[in-house]
Order: structure tokens, then sequence, then C-alpha cells
């Protein structure tokens, strides 16, 4: 029996937007044929969202045809049919003997189907921040007449403004994940393991509020004392102790579109270096909250937030965020000196106040926020302070 | 304060066996260098298990020195200093100028660094099946004297026989993911959410069993009636019901290290299609039992379930399997018709069983097991049944 068509998160008319703007990116350069690679950029213009990037699969856009093309293992096609907008003709899968076979694979099929659509010969985008050298060099070898341009991010960058959809999804993902870190600071005691409080939120990432259920749980990064100073370990095998230290980060997710957060939490009285800590940094945050607007720059924010937290007596190394939707981060802007990307309404970032100071000693504070016509709407709203905890 | 070293899964002895077989395999290429950036490669080498393959890092093997050296994101060169076996002065970070940089990036330092040693007119081996071709182009341009080879998936090969420690954390994975196939079991209910099952199973991920804790929560695929002709969707925003047929796929996680499987499930009696279905396949899988030992091959494994479920009248178009470590797949072998590697004790398996047969129809079955000295182990253990549940 067929499968049917899933409830669907956007309508087909968001994926046509979607697909202009790509489209117009293409014609810009002269490329009528895009051959998209990375997963997010293939969720962003289908709907697709099966875990199943670990083999070869892309979305082929032509300029001449109103939908794109989706190529797949074929056991993913059913998924594909259920998950996406598009038509059961615009989702091709490969056989299964592609599969771990060490002379052809599904980038064979990807390449036929070049061939076939008679743009052999043309212009032809590939993502090559995401595609693999080696394949890469095949589409090169078995395609000696295309003419490859490279159209690394350049989806990427179309996805960073949002539609009012998107910002919507976004901050129903933001309330999960406020939810999760309201569990943690619920749960989290002397003598709990780390991994007893992952799961409490990992629990929390999945049943969602509101009635809405989390849609993926995404890693969560909890660092308690003594590896504060590291960003990115998930749990130990550690218990939380009397004066323990705790920074959590995590993700709240609805139909694969991120709103992050993090939170610093203290068992006990926090110490006074990391109160001092805290209220600059919180201080920080609110001098970023009166710059974002539109015609602002990324550099901008970054620098009211060094600025404001220098007068304190600190210092951040790191870059204060980046653009977040599908999959979390997306790799374009970044809320850092000098980088002079022009907010406009409905951008969505992950502002990341993540500060290691010492190797041994880190605190984090996190908003996810997305630029309104006049300011900022800030859509994580978990409260903004150290949790103390006993 | 300087962080230190955390509790370490393997000894330094297991890291320096790894490293030597990877050595060996160099010397036979005659390329004394090699740059490794598949992230469970980089694991395997070094123990490093943070979440940061975001960003350019990477693992750069001399057979001149015992030990590697890891390059990263300075961020994240405390959780280095933590979780690998490395001394400090092979621990090398860049600095965060080079994040959401558009002209220069971590490849650089790593070219920099390629160049201080002395290797920069010499062989250079890459891992060109994953190392993105944007990247690949930078170190043959500002390498132009390197000789590069090609070590695509050389030490994902080498990873194929484990250690016996390797199994022994494999099987207390394994032990993780049957706690969650039967907490499952337990919870699955007409009216219930996915979400909400989702949520106690990934809790049982991340409390483990036996005292030991899962050290990671991965994709948890499941697919309800009338989705279990999909393989690797996760949960929807659907509720069970009476009469669902429930197909699970998950993993536990010990020290990156995964043990898989997959189970079905309904709620209510199976149809009998499912019935003969399951029959079929459980036997099959007693038939792979038999076969399973040293010297045997992988297409020999993969034919012995074939004949045998073809002669209850059913096909899998699918692999049976691939070998299973760090971060669940490796793509090495396939347990397929053709693949004529050998099997040797110590290699470990999932034995993916899954077969999806109409587009609304499928049913999954899976083991993790090791290759012994005389045959097999299988290391998964929950009930090899079609749950019936009420």
């Amino acid at each position: 029996m067929p499968i049917s068509k899933g409830p669907q998160a956007f309508p087909r008319a968001e994926y046509l937007r979607r697909l202009a703007a790509v489209k117009q990116e293409m014609e810009q350069r002269d490329t009528d044929t895009l051959f998209v690679t990375d997963s997010s950029n293939m969720t962003y213009l289908t709907g697709y969202a099966a875990i199943s990037a670990y083999v070869p699969q892309g979305v082929v856009v032509s300029i001449y045809d109103e939908e794109p093309t989706i190529i797949l293992r074929r056991m993913d096609t059913p998924a594909a049919i259920y998950q996406t907008f598009l038509e059961r003709d615009k989702i091709i899968g490969y056989p299964e003997a592609l599969v771990g076979s060490s002379d052809k694979d599904g980038y064979d099929v990807v390449i036929d189907f070049l061939n076939e659509i008679g743009c052999a010969s043309r212009a032809i985008g590939l993502e090559l921040n995401s595609l693999p050298a080696q394949s890469a060099e095949k589409l090169k070898t078995r395609l000696p007449n295309a003419k490859f341009v490279d159209f690394s991010r350049a989806v990427t960058w179309i996805r960073i403004v949002k539609s009012d959809l998107e910002v919507e999804v976004i901050r129903e993902a933001a309330a999960i994940a406020d939810a999760a870190i309201l569990r943690a600071a619920e749960v989290i005691r002397p003598g709990l393991r780390e991994a007893d409080a992952i799961a409490e939120i990992a629990g929390t990432l999945a049943r969602g509020v509101n009635g809405k259920i989390g849609t993926r749980i995404v890693n969560i990064n909890l660092c308690s004392s003594p590896r504060t100073g590291t960003s990115h370990i998930l749990w130990s095998e550690d218990i939380f102790r009397e004066g323990s230290q705790i920074n959590i980060e995590l993700g709240g997710v609805r139909h694969t579109y991120c709103g992050a957060i993090m939170r610093t939490f203290s068992i006990g009285a926090p110490s006074d270096r990391l109160r001092r800590l805290h209220d600059a940094e919180a201080e920080g945050l609110e001098a970023v909250l009166n710059v974002v607007r539109p015609g602002a720059t990324c550099s901008d924010v970054a620098n009211a937030f060094y600025r404001s937290i220098e007068k304190r007596g600190f210092k951040k190394e790191s870059r204060c965020g980046y653009p977040i939707g599908i999959n979390w981060m997306e790799h374009t802007a970044s809320l850092k000196n000098g980088d002079m990307t022009v907010l406009k309404p409905n951008m969505t970032f992950h502002l990341m106040l993540g500060n290691w100071i010492e190797e041994d000693f880190g605190y984090v504070l996190s908003e996810t926020f997305s630029v309104t016509e006049t300011g900022i709407d800030v859509l994580t709203r978990a409260p903004r302070k150290i949790f103390e905890l006993s």
C-alpha cells in the first residue's frame, strides 16, 4: 500500500518561497542546476528530516522546475513521501546494491540524473564546504563538460532571514528549552548522578510544553566542577556535589528548528568570582538588548557586549553567537567584532555568552532571539540568573 | 588553574596499539604523516569525544612521534586535556578569530603545523571520503609540494577488529539498549503520545543499567502505524492506538561506543502477516548464528539469512548489517551478498534485519554481536519476539 503525506509543518507556499530565493541566486550566478548536499539545506528546501545522511543523498534544484528532486537510498523514499511537500515523481530512490559498495554509490545515480535532465555540459552548483572531496572528484570526473560553481553556504545564507512561520516554530522550540532548564533546576542536587539529571532533561526535551512535543533530542552539554572550563563535553560519570557549579547548554526542537539556551547552576551559594562574572555578563546581555535592531551589524552587537563586560574587568575571547534554525547552528554570520552582516527582521540568533576563562573555570549564559521590525524579541524566557540549588 | 586528566575509559597502551596499526598502514603506503578528520577516527586515536566537529579540527599522526597531535579550536582544548591520553604539548588550540571567518580557518593552522614539522614536501594522508572538497583544495593549494595520499576509511578499517576492552564496552552499551527496549514495552499503550515513550526511552539510555550510565543519547527511530514502512524517521506528533504496530531502533552508548538493537511492538495481537514475517526473520537470525565464526565471510552471513527467509516466501532488499563501534556505524564492510570480508575474532556488527516490504509496512529485528574465537557472542539480549502490548 502506498504511504500518504504526513502532517506538514509548513505549507507548500513556504517551500516555493524558499526555492524562489535559491533560484534567484542561481540565476545571478548563471547556474541553472544546483546539487544540495548539506542535510539542513535539504530539510529547508523539501521538509525531509529522516536521519539518513550517512549515505549519499541530495536535492537537485533546477531553475526550470517548480519542485526540486530529492535523490536518496530507496529505503528512505517512504520517509521522503511522508515528510516532504514533493510530488512522488520528484523522489528518486537508488538501489540498496549501491550501499556499502566500493566502486559505485548514490552519487553515481545523481550523476546519471544530471545527465538525463540535460545539464551535464552546463553550470552545476555544488556545496563544496560540505560535499566530501572524494565525491566532488567523482562528479568532476564523470561530468567532464560541466562547469562547477561553488555554492558553499549559498542556501545557508538564504536561511538566515526566517519567515514568520519559522520564527513561531523556533519560539515553540525555545519554550521547550526553557522547560528543560527549569527541570534541571528542580532535579539537580548533591549526590545525584549527572546522568540522572540528563535523563530528566531529555525527558522534558521529548515531552515538550503546552501540548507541543519536542521533535528531536539534541546533544545536551553539561559540565560541572571541575570541568566548567570545557565547553562541548556531554555529561560525565560523576555525581553532583555540595559546592558544585554546573554549566548547561541545551536546545529544544520543533520540526528540526532549534531554540537554544545556556544557564549556570550552583549547588549552594556561588563563589564571589562566579557572582561577579554573572553580574557582568547579565549587564552585557542587557547592553545587547539595547543594540539589536534592523540596521545594526553583527559587529555592533558583539562590541556592545564586549565593551560592557570590559568595564567590569572581564573579557570574552569567543564570538557572541551565530544564526540558529534547522539543526541548531547556521554557518554564516557571527556575532563578532568585524562581522558587518546587517541585521534584518526575522533573523534569529543564538546569543552565546559562554565565557571559558580558565581551563577549570567557565560560565555560561545565552538566549535565542529574533530581530523584529523595531528591535529584539527574546524567545528563551528562563530566569536570567545563577540557579542556586540545595 | 589547569584542568587535570579525567578518568580514562582505555589505558594509554590501548591507544598506542591503535596508533601502531595506523602507522604500519602508513609505512606500507610510504606516508609518514596522516591528517585524520573523521571525528570517530579522531576519538579512536585520542579519546577526544567533545561535540565540536562543526568547526575545523583534526589529528595529525606522524610515524616519527609516539603520540599524535590534536588541533582544535582553543575553546575545546580543556576538553581535549581532560578526555584524551595526550600530553599537553600534543594539544594545539587555534584562536577564536578563525571561527566564523571567511578567509582563514582552522585548517590554515593545520597547514602551518604540517609545514613546521617539515612534511610539507612529503606524502600526507587525507581522509578524502569525509574531508570537505573546499578544505582539501585549501590543503592542496597551500601545500603545493606535498604528495597527497587518499587514506579514506583506512583508520576505519583498522577499527573493525576490536580489542577485548572495546568489546566489553560495547557489551555494556548493548545492555543499556536492551533496557531501553524493555522500558518501551513497559510504557507504550493506547493513547500515549509517541514523544512520551521517547522521554522514557531516552531516560533509560542516560541512566543506563548495572550502575553504568549511558554516556550519550543517540537518535531513537520510532515508527508506528501507518509509518512502519519508513526506516529512519524519529518519532511523530501522533499517539499510539489500539492495533498500532511500532518499530523501534535505538542504541545504548558507553564511552562513545554503541550497542544497537531493533524490536517490533504490537498493541493487541499482531496481524497474521506480521507474525509470519517475524517467524521467518527470527528463523533467519538463527541461521546467521550458525554461520558466524572466524573464516566465514560477510557474504556468507548475509546469504544464510536471505536463503532462510526466502524459504518462507520473504525477501529483504537491504544489506543485513555493518560493523558497529564508535558513534554507531563503521563505513567499511557490509553483511551483504558479495562482500568477501573475512570475519575475525572481536569484529563487532549490528546484524540489521529490518525489512521494509511496502511503503506502509515494515518490520524490524536486529542484534549487536561480536565474533569470538569459535563462533558468535550476541551482545544484545532483549527477548527476540514481537512485544505484544495492551
